[in-house]
């Protein structure tokens, strides 16, 4: 008889991962390299370690190891705020008069409200290791400023976070959590960069962007001594500690002999994504499972499903290196009125590849006012009010799941959930007065943006 | 050798309690009873399910049965947030170079963000069983009006929630989290009620109180038909279900042989000490062991430390039943700055009468920039922000860890942490801007409140 399955499954802290998974290690195809715009060549990590700190640098390099060691000191940090439980959601599984089983594993139990707590821990440690005293970064909704927040607060780094302006006073309390663990958070642009001088002087009254952001932090990061810049999703090095997201929700189902049918994320940047699956496209590269991995994104900002697999800047002023990715162009810009996150024009390199190559089975776009349907119908039977962003998932977790309804079979879903939306309600306010509207932009619109990508 | 403590106890499901402790059954002598204000008789069970619904009126009266069966509905909901953790704070005790082992009980993972939902859950249960379609409260900074919000979403009972006007437009998330959970949230005083029209007629331009509130809820559930009033604290019943809080953590230390010797909560109408605290007074009352209980109350709404020990009223229009308890009088007014949670002028009365007999070893006014010193201290070593009711508890804790740094005594500190504080950002930034400032109520003050105090 199969064993019972609690309503949390909880890994012991002995359980916990001591390493994280890099799946570049085991793809057959490596993601193209990263370029170099200035000189058209693949980034050296020597150049990559002027603007991060020399150990992500070597992890966004590192394609030879499959394991790496997580820190103790990280180790400890996580403990603080994990084990974080896969959740068997019985009482939405009632409610839909569903068959299939429903699990989501829950990185919402932070201060920060989300998974990005899993790389900000790693990254300030290591800049702490290597005497780095100062970190610059940029936050656009407030939940990588948070856990940067929070971890500059723990291991006393200190901390300049450029928020994009608009966001900044339309949340208040999001920018008081930060201050309150210690970090100076400056809404942009600002007087404080050259590129945020030159923005305000050309455009005064500006709400400021995330590509705006991220120029303010990045030069932050060259100019001042002892500092570094860093990134909350995206890249490879995020993905590789996301990855602890897949690993403990792989190990939490094995305790119980479960392997699911479908896996299901959501996807901004890729970070929470690709941690959520890599364990388990290892599992299809070595041949041991085959489970259907479904993407979420945006129908108003559909990366993926509408985007081209090209090299791209990651900000709008074109001042990165560029990645190969699923893009929209740095250029497109979502509609003003799209309040469920996942606004990134691009998507992480290692998600895209995996993508590309049919290991990441399929892409779905959703409309917003059905993932904050979705939402509702998960607080009230599940009852926690989740993030726009993690809505996403669940739209299509319940999508399947009703599927499963009209086929009578009990499929295994496991969905990433990857945080709370306690600080998103002026969304929740819009779709509940009705005022939240759906968009679909055009095949102009998506023309508009891919012309501003760069020919390489 | 002891055995290595995790940084978190979890208990697993089967050992969650499946009965709730109901102190009165052991108390050598019984709390005064409620009286009728109307007859100057204890109240009987049945005028009492005129307000409350027949089970819970029925618990308000129970002193013979030391344990009362959780049902499995309610054991049910209390699986989608529980198991809360016991957490060894590791990281604060280093912070503060203390030899002191500190613990403490996490109510606020769920999207309420207290211990409010225990007894929320319960009370709209037994509510739904008795063919109840309606219930009506008030809620002051919104904890309670959530908890009940999310009991009542999963329940699929209508629920009307007076909230405090002031607070209801100071706070519009916190309204926007309840109405998410299907509730009807009415600013107070309001035009649906008759003594709201009166108020409002009176005072136009009033943003209410908590008394108001009250006052409308009850009439409301009064006059409804199939309605009943719901109450989140004070009442023998709510400290029934809150013993959840107080019986877990036993269970969670005693896996680990642990027995703490100083237990701290914060106090303000009682519920979540009542709760965390009657298991370990049971074990006083039978000679197990003797912990000293320490009750932390906000020094400008000092109703432990300089309050009486008194009959009095519930709310500020005199409309309920009596109470023996220890109280400033309903008349007495915090300052209006006061940001720190805990304005309650009463204490429940089973919190009350251990106190009074010395079972509750020590009540203990702090000021709230130091409560606010303790939290922000708190969220950076220990990643959690936290609401200013729950500060109070760690502000005493911290200063019973820095007493053992002066004495190098070890000793076992658990304190309740009772919720977070993602939704009272205001009063951090108060607190950091320096806006925040003490208030302590003169003696002239206490005796404007006690004039208030009816004669039985």
């Amino acid at each position: 008889m199969a064993k019972s399955v609690p309503y949390k499954i909880y890994l012991t802290e002995n359980e916990l991962p001591r390493r994280w998974y890099n799946i570049r290690a085991d793809m057959k195809e490596q993601p193209d390299p990263i370029i170099n715009p200035g000189t058209g060549k693949p980034l050296t990590q020597e150049e990559l370690s002027g603007l991060f700190c020399t150990e992500l640098a070597a992890q966004e390099m590192n394609h030879t190891d499959a394991f790496i060691d997580i820190p103790k000191e990280v180790q400890a940090f996580y403990k603080m705020f994990r084990p974080s439980p896969v959740v068997r959601a019985y009482c939405l599984e009632k409610a839909l008069g569903t068959p299939a089983h429903i699990y989501y594993k829950f990185e919402g139990s932070n201060t920060s409200g989300s998974h990005k707590l899993n790389s900000a821990a790693a990254q300030v440690y290591y800049a702490k290791k290597q005497g780095i005293t100062h970190l610059a970064t940029e936050t656009g909704a407030g939940q990588w400023g948070t856990a940067l927040s929070m971890a500059c607060g723990f291991f006393d780094v200190d901390l300049k976070v450029y928020m994009v302006k608009v966001s900044a006073e339309q949340k208040p309390y999001r920018k008081a959590v930060m201050e309150t663990f210690g970090a100076n958070v400056i809404p942009s642009p600002s007087d404080t960069t050259e590129v945020g001088r030159k923005i305000l002087q050309a455009n005064p009254g500006t709400g400021g962007s995330l590509g705006c952001a991220i120029s303010e932090a990045i030069e932050t990061a060259m100019t001042t001594e002892n500092c570094r810049y860093v990134l909350g999703s995206v890249l490879d090095h995020v993905v590789l500690h996301q990855s602890v997201i897949g690993l403990e929700a792989k190990a939490a189902l094995e305790k119980y002999d479960i392997y699911p049918d479908i896996i299901i994320g959501c996807a901004g940047g890729g970070s929470n994504l690709g941690g959520l699956i890599v364990p388990f496209v290892r599992d299809k590269l070595t041949g041991k499972a085959n489970p259907h991995i479904i993407a979420v994104e945006p129908a108003s900002c559909p990366t993926m499903t509408r985007g081209r697999y090209a090299y791209d800047f990651g900000d709008l002023g074109g001042t990165t290196p560029l990645l190969k990715m699923y893009t929209l162009g740095a250029g497109f810009i979502p509609a003003a009125n799209h309040a469920g996150g996942l606004r990134y024009h691009g998507m992480s390199p290692i998600v895209s590849k995996l993508y590309h190559d049919g290991l990441l089975d399929e892409a779905r776009a959703v409309e917003q006012t059905k993932v904050f349907d979705a939402a509702t119908l998960f607080a009230k039977h599940e009852g926690t009010l989740i993030a726009p962003e993690s809505a996403h998932a669940v739209r299509v977790a319940i999508d399947e799941a009703i599927k499963c309804r009209e086929t009578g079979e009990a499929k295994t879903i496991l969905f990433g959930l990857s945080g709370t939306g306690y600080f998103d309600m002026a969304a929740y306010m819009d779709y509940r007065s009705g005022e939240m509207v759906d968009f679909v932009p055009s095949d102009e619109d998506l023309e508009r943006g891919f012309a501003s990508l760069p020919t390489v």
